[in-house]
C-alpha cells in the first residue's frame, strides 16, 4: 500500500522543511507548491493567486474597491470553491500514482484519508515563528516583530477556514493527526530522521495490521 | 543537569503506560500515583480524598448536601488549595533528589518549569480511550459506552482545571509540549522506544546548547 505522510503546519513552524527532509530521508516525492502550480496550469491562472485563493484569508488578499460590492464577494467565493474543487482533484490525482509521498498542506490528510495517510502536525511557539519568519525574509519584505506576528496570525487563520470547508474536526485539533511537534528547541535536520523511523514504524505496523483505522 | 520527562495526558490514552515503559526504558525513576501517597501521608489523609481534590473535578466530587452549604463550599476551596500547595512542594522535592525521572500528570511541567523538562502531551480519540477504559476495567465498574465517555470527559474537564490554578496556558495546548502522540493506532510497547529516542536526542541538544528555554 501506498505510504503518503501529510504533513500540517502553522506558518513558520519549519513544517515545510521538516517534509522536505522526510521526503529525501524517505525516498519519497515531495508535493508542496507543486501543488499550487498544477492548479494554476490546469486552471490558467497566475501561481499566486492560486495560493490565496486556496490557502489564505481570501478575502482580505482582494482590494477593497472589489470587496465592498456584493456582486464581487460572491464572485470571488465562487471562485475559490472552483479552485479547491480542482485543489482536490490534485490531491486525489497525486494519490492515484501509487508512489509513496509527502504532501504539505492543502488538507491533504482528509482529501486523502481512505489512503490512510501518517498525519503530521508541525508548530512551534510564537517567539520561534517569527524568530524563523524574520531568519528567512528578503530584503524586501522585512516587517517589525510586530507585523509578523499579525502575518502569521493571519495566514494560520486562513488555514484553518480553509480546513472548515473539508472537515469539521478543528485545524491543529490534537487527535485529528498521528504526532503533533513543537520545533521551537530542534534542529528540524536532527528531529527529521526521528519522525521518519515513527512514521516508518506506523506504516509496518498499518501493513501488518488491519485493526487500524479509527483516526 | 537532571533529565525529566513530564507526561500530561488525557484519561483513556494510555499515558501511564507509556510513562511507566519511558522510565524502564531509560532507567529513570517514575513518578505517578506515589505523588498522591507522599501528599496524603504527609497531610495524614486517605488517597483517594487527595486525588479527588488534586486533579478531579473537586466539588462533584463532594456530597451533594455539603456542596449545597456555601461554608462547605469554602471550606473545600481551602482543602483543595492546600493539597494543591502540598503537591507543589512534593514535585519540587522530587526534582532536589537531583534523579533522573518521568512525571505523570500534576502538571509538572509547569511546576519545574526551571529544570527544563522534556514535556509530553498523550492523546487518543475518543473511541479509542474509551475502548482501552472498557476493557481495564474492574468487574465492580463496569460502565456503559455513554457512561464511560461522561467520565472520561468529567475527569478530563478536572485536569485542565486544575491546571488554570498554575498557567494561564491551557491544558493540552500544542505549543506548552515538545510532543503530543495520538496513541490511538499504537501499541504502546511498540512507541515507547521511538519517544524515548526523541527525549534523548533532545536532552542531549539541551545539554551542548544554552539557547533552549523558549518553550
Amino acid at each position: 500500500m501506498m505510504r503518503i505522510i501529510t504533513i500540517s503546519r502553522e506558518f513558520g513552524s519549519g513544517g515545510r522543511e521538516l517534509g522536505k527532509r522526510l521526503s529525501e530521508l524517505l525516498g519519497y516525492a515531495y508535493y508542496d507548491r507543486e501543488i499550487v502550480a498544477a492548479i494554476a496550469e490546469n486552471k490558467g491562472m497566475n501561481e499566486s493567486y492560486v495560493e490565496k485563493l486556496t490557502e489564505s484569508q481570501a478575502m482580505k488578499s482582494v482590494p477593497m474597491h472589489f470587496r465592498s460590492s456584493l456582486s464581487g464577494g460572491i464572485a470571488m467565493g465562487q471562485a475559490r470553491t472552483d479552485l479547491l474543487l480542482e485543489q482536490k482533484k490534485v490531491i486525489e490525482a497525486i494519490a492515484r500514482t501509487g508512489k509513496n509521498c509527502v504532501i504539505v498542506g492543502r488538507n491533504a490528510d482528509v482529501l486523502l484519508q481512505d489512503s490512510a495517510p501518517f498525519k503530521l502536525f508541525v508548530c512551534a511557539d510564537m517567539d520561534a515563528k517569527i524568530r524563523r519568519c524574520m531568519e528567512r525574509a528578503g530584503e524586501d519584505e522585512k516587517l517589525s516583530r510586530k507585523e509578523m506576528e499579525r502575518r502569521i496570525r493571519a495566514i494560520d487563520k486562513g488555514r484553518a477556514q480553509a480546513r472548515q470547508i473539508v472537515t469539521d474536526i478543528a485545524w491543529g485539533d490534537r487527535t485529528a493527526y498521528h504526532l503533533t511537534v513543537n520545533t521551537a528547541e530542534w534542529d528540524i535536520k536532527e528531529l527529521a530522521p526521528m519522525i521518519a523511523g515513527i512514521a516508518n514504524c506506523w506504516f509496518e505496523r498499518r501493513e501488518n495490521d488491519t485493526v487500524i483505522g479509527s483516526l
